[in-house]
């Protein structure tokens, strides 16, 4: 059985590779590498049953031509794509709309025409809980609306769910959307915590927070994550899955995640906090996200928000030490 | 006052364009004539507060220089967009995904970055009730979800309402979402009245009708449309203002249109149908499609589905005959 995942060399790729080779399963993984990176991805690649392929996604041909050379090898096919690759920097993408139209909607287009073509019947898409834009403190469940984001990226991640359920009502047998909370852990890219923790070792005297501090947001560690996704797939079996995955936990403040790492990584060091509740435009300031549904189909995380932040600071420390 | 109005050469376009010139205000009109047609313009271009330009939206380059070049002559600037420019043949755009990117999405896309780019702060858009997919018997209010479309065209319309809103919260002073039922009426470019009677007067004795017949839809005439987006703006003052237009009746059968066109057209045809309840695939067979929010702001329709397909009926007659 052969698996493609998109954007494998980024943050949630390579775990999943990782997972799905342990399962005995044949990996094909693509990522342009323009935020992602070789280093984390540096352990598979000597496993035979992972092959590696440097694409920019959001080029049709190459994307077409990269797959058509894999299924002249592979002639089973592939029977599952993943489509994690996304832009991860949702400033940038605020600022230039073409990143999220480029890196997180034109990677979903085509690897849906890429599925098309290659009769590839299972999608499995990383979406996101900012397809829900700010609802106040509406809890959020799957079935809420109406769905207004206010980044453009998650503008595009609602837009590639849309055109994925058009898409199972034409050509695809069955499509898992995932709608990913704030996800911690290894290989760190990108966020709140690893920002943090370069602050403070660049000025490791005082800690500089963005917004007061007061905005809470769930989290959850990437394990837990991979683990909700397998059990998800397993166990539901509609056309269109989708799914809100988190910790189920009210979430921790900013103010004490910045806590959490500054006595981890510079014990007394002072944090300054900004104004205002939110981080920057396009960041939704607290959410309450359910997971019953989740949690109905038999799932529960291992880790609540502030445990999973412990655990994801010093797994960083420790990658960095390596 | 100016107002731009893309996809002025089409349906709702002249109609918007005719309204707002008798208001007295200026109306730059932008279509690329894929679907649109200049004779749907005709009478309007001899004002001399109408201009027109043909030009290829989904090019952004163009689309830049065309606004760029009429703000140079009229230096007081743009103050809405009504956005009607769309892909408006569904079947097509599933069999060719690119079709609804490129002329429902793209469109939209690039109509910001010039809002963004120009600082034009209101946009108005020709949203639909595709967006709901298919939630089979549910009343379909604003704020119901989830948001799965069935069809591509509906998915990039949905995208295009994610980008609205995360724009309003960037640099947007204001949207209004207007989501159209099927709207009937001339210029006819499109759809169901116009196909029967396409055939009826290619073979006058027998009408084959695609489906059961059982389909049952709303249909809301194009003055009641009109009137309707200019009641909203008129008093509806958030930031996102989001509205379904329709005639608020439970719509009116696919058999009994047939019937209303055989019966002004060629009385006495025959009508033969197909099997299901879908016309195509990403076709939603029937919906409740709820306006209290409309009703609530103080606006009603003034012709509901039967009486607008008999309108529309004769008034396309009369268009042929001109």
């Amino acid at each position: 059985m052969t698996i493609l995942i998109t954007g494998v060399a980024g943050f949630i790729g390579p775990n999943l590779a990782r997972q799905f080779l342990d399962q005995g399963k044949t990996v094909i993984g693509l990522d342009n590498l323009s935020r992602g990176s070789l280093s984390n991805i540096a352990d598979l690649q000597s496993n035979p049953a992972f092959t590696f392929f440097e694409i920019e996604l959001s080029n049709l041909s190459s994307y077409e031509q990269c797959v058509s050379s894999f299924l002249q090898k592979f002639p089973k096919g592939i029977l599952e794509v993943w489509h994690m690759a996304a832009n991860s920097d949702i400033p940038a993408g605020i600022d230039d709309a073409a990143i999220d139209l480029r890196d997180t909607f034109m990677t979903t287009f085509n690897t849906l025409e890429v599925m098309k073509k290659y009769r590839i019947p299972v999608m499995a898409f990383a979406s996101t809980s900012a397809v829900y834009g700010d609802l106040g403190d509406t809890l959020l469940t799957e079935d809420i609306g109406p769905l207004f984001p206010i980044s453009n990226y998650g503008a595009m991640k609602l837009a590639s769910e849309a055109l994925i359920s058009a898409s199972v009502e034409s050509f695809l047998e069955k499509a898992y959307i995932y709608r990913f909370p704030n996800v911690i852990g290894t290989p760190a890219t990108h966020g709140v915590i690893l920002d943090f923790i370069h602050k403070l070792q660049k000025t490791p005297k005082n800690l500089e927070v963005l917004g007061n501090g007061s905005q809470r947001k769930g989290y959850l560690h990437v394990q837990d994550l991979i683990d909700a996704m397998l059990a998800i797939q397993k166990l539901a079996q509609e056309p269109v899955n989708y799914f809100n995955i988190g910790a189920g936990d009210e979430g921790i403040h900013v103010r004490d995640i910045a806590q959490i790492v500054v006595d981890t990584v510079s014990p007394g060091a002072a944090i300054a906090f900004g104004e205002g509740d939110k981080g920057w435009v396009g960041d939704v300031p607290r959410f309450q996200y359910s997971i019953e549904k989740l949690k109905k189909l038999g799932w529960s995380p291992k880790h609540d928000s502030a445990q999973a932040v412990r655990l994801a600071v010093k797994q960083i420390l420790a990658e960095q030490s390596r």
